[in-house]
């Protein structure tokens, strides 16, 4: 059969099973599909259409004859794994940290910076779940508008620590209903020490902290829209700052964006238009029919969902939205084979 | 025995009950204290101290010998009866949003503005508790620094709602880890039209919405602290913008607070000395040890804790931090206590 050959690196994961997903959904001509993980899960199956896959271990010779490698199984792996990929022939998207602040490595969401795929040597970056909702929503405004400085508070899901952060939150709710305590073994984050109960709490921590006191989620934000929507990550063209938040969410991420534009004219009905006609944006924007995007409501879309658009009474140019999106799909799974399928309609890959 | 004759209307309710906690724990002579609520609730016992109240019906000739009365039970009742209360001699301390806004009487955080409290006329409103513990933390940060505006974002308990909405969130999530649904009743709010989730989800809204798009939360918490911090619910002196959300924990509001100082020379570290002297306000940040504080950790104490403060790495007088405090506590009935302990030291009240 012609088609893309497509391996899933981390395919027993939150993302990796939704990749499968994706991979199984998309409109690309699929010629085969290659579940790897770690040695671990070796003979394991997952899910695949209306049927299972074997799971594999990923090794260097895993890719041969691989045209597409989906990675989400840690940074290291990416960065162990994802030049022999490349040296098989593949073209490699990466949904880790491993590549995004490389200069010379596209950070690419589809609505946004398509243009940058041109330039990739292999590897393309997906970036943090956290930011591609952000700059999907953000995008519209920014063309119509102009887009001086964003301030961003997150209410992040727990699924963007993992499988394994989720079960950690639903046992741990449990137990509290019933009164027993339960030792917290990840969040806020597995690789930092100290643990917390995120059941019916709120942890200002999402991955480790940097010296200057902002946790690497906040830096991630920060850096990957600047590179994203100015094409550097020190860029001064838009200003960003950024605190992030997990809450006792399993899935979708919740963001309020406190945004400036540059044109001194437009209303909030202007940017609800501008993002009504904008790809991969739903606007749920209507309070006197209590209509605003909800996390719960927006687990298994693709989309990201804005509402609650309304002006800083007091600092013209000024506005507020709320941005919800399955962080698993579009913040992962979805933008990484969306980039895939971007590549394939610009002609910058072709299924043998 | 001489002291305070106090009242505390309400009595039954999550704040009500722990008006009679503070009450019970107050410095202030305390001769007497009435449980009032509503018709409903007549003859139930609420706990104080060892032992327990009788509750009686809230009427016209309840107040007779009430020094202090505290009210919580709701904007209505405090509409309908405060008046008798201070007919009757008794100086009001009003938990609710019914009498806030009136020019003439003071809105009271004893942290911040206690001078406002020598100009009552037997009413003295208890502002909105995202309010109280945010302007709390500001205060000091105001006095040493200047401050120009205020963004802000909640992550708010749902104790805000009341006990009947404490217990819809425990039902709801013990029902969502079932896999059995349950229909929603109370949030987002009680008193508008569609009711949603909050186990497991975000709700960007919090009372009910004004045409503008902004909801009565976010308006209280803006005029609120201008009225506090400025001495006008239309005060320029400082900027406010607030973003209200709900998020699935029972009791202590979070907030991530961006502010604007006047003070260009100013640091993060002159910012925590500050919070480090002020009274009400304990100061738990340091991101290398994981410490910053967590609702989880507030629930039963009387103070405001801060941290994360850390400076936008763009906009030069602009800093980030995160605040958090028992809703129910300083959020409602300590403050309410504590502004009658307040006017006892300012000699505005004295025990018969």
């Amino acid at each position: 059969m012609s088609g893309y050959h497509v391996a899933v690196v981390g395919a027993t994961g939150a993302v990796g099973t939704r990749m499968l997903k994706m991979v199984a959904e998309s409109k690309l001509p699929i010629a085969s599909v290659l579940a790897l993980a770690s040695k671990r899960s070796e003979g394991k199956t997952v899910p695949f259409r209306d049927g299972t896959l074997t799971v594999h271990e990923t090794t260097d010779d895993a890719f041969k004859g691989i045209d597409i490698a989906l990675f989400s199984a840690g940074g290291s792996v990416s960065k162990r794994f994802a030049p022999a990929a490349v040296k098989a022939g593949a073209v490699v998207v990466d949904n880790t940290s491993a590549f995004r602040m490389e200069p010379d490595i596209p950070l690419v969401v589809p609505e946004v910076n398509p243009e940058a795929l041109r330039t990739h040597h292999g590897i393309i970056a997906n970036p943090n779940c956290s930011t591609i909702q952000m700059v999907t929503a953000l995008e519209p405004i920014r063309k119509a508008f102009g887009l001086k400085q964003v301030v961003v508070s997150t209410y992040q899901a727990v699924s963007g620590a993992g499988q394994s952060a989720m079960n950690e939150l639903f046992d741990e709710t449990q137990a509290a209903l019933d009164d027993k305590p339960l030792e917290p073994k990840i969040l806020p984050t597995a690789s930092d020490k100290k643990h917390y109960p995120i059941a019916f709490n709120a942890l200002p921590q999402i991955d480790v902290f940097e010296p200057d006191g902002y946790s690497h989620e906040e830096w991630k934000m920060i850096h990957e829209t600047k590179k994203i929507m100015a094409g550097d990550m020190n860029s001064d063209a838009i200003k960003v700052t950024a605190t992030c938040v997990r809450i006792p969410v399993p899935i979708a991420h919740s963001e309020e964006v406190y945004f400036e534009i540059e044109d001194a004219n437009a209303t909030a009905d202007d940017i609800r238009a501008a993002l009504n006609d904008a790809p991969g944006v739903v606007v749920q924007d209507d309070p006197s029919q209590q209509l605003y995007p909800q996390a719960m409501n927006a687990v298994g879309s693709k989309e990201v969902f804005v509402g609650r658009i309304r002006p800083d009474a007091e600092n013209p140019r000024f506005f507020h939205m709320w941005d919800v999106s399955d962080n698993l799909l579009k913040g992962a799974a979805w933008n990484s084979m969306q980039i895939a399928e971007t590549m394939d309609a610009m002609g910058l890959i072709q299924p043998k």
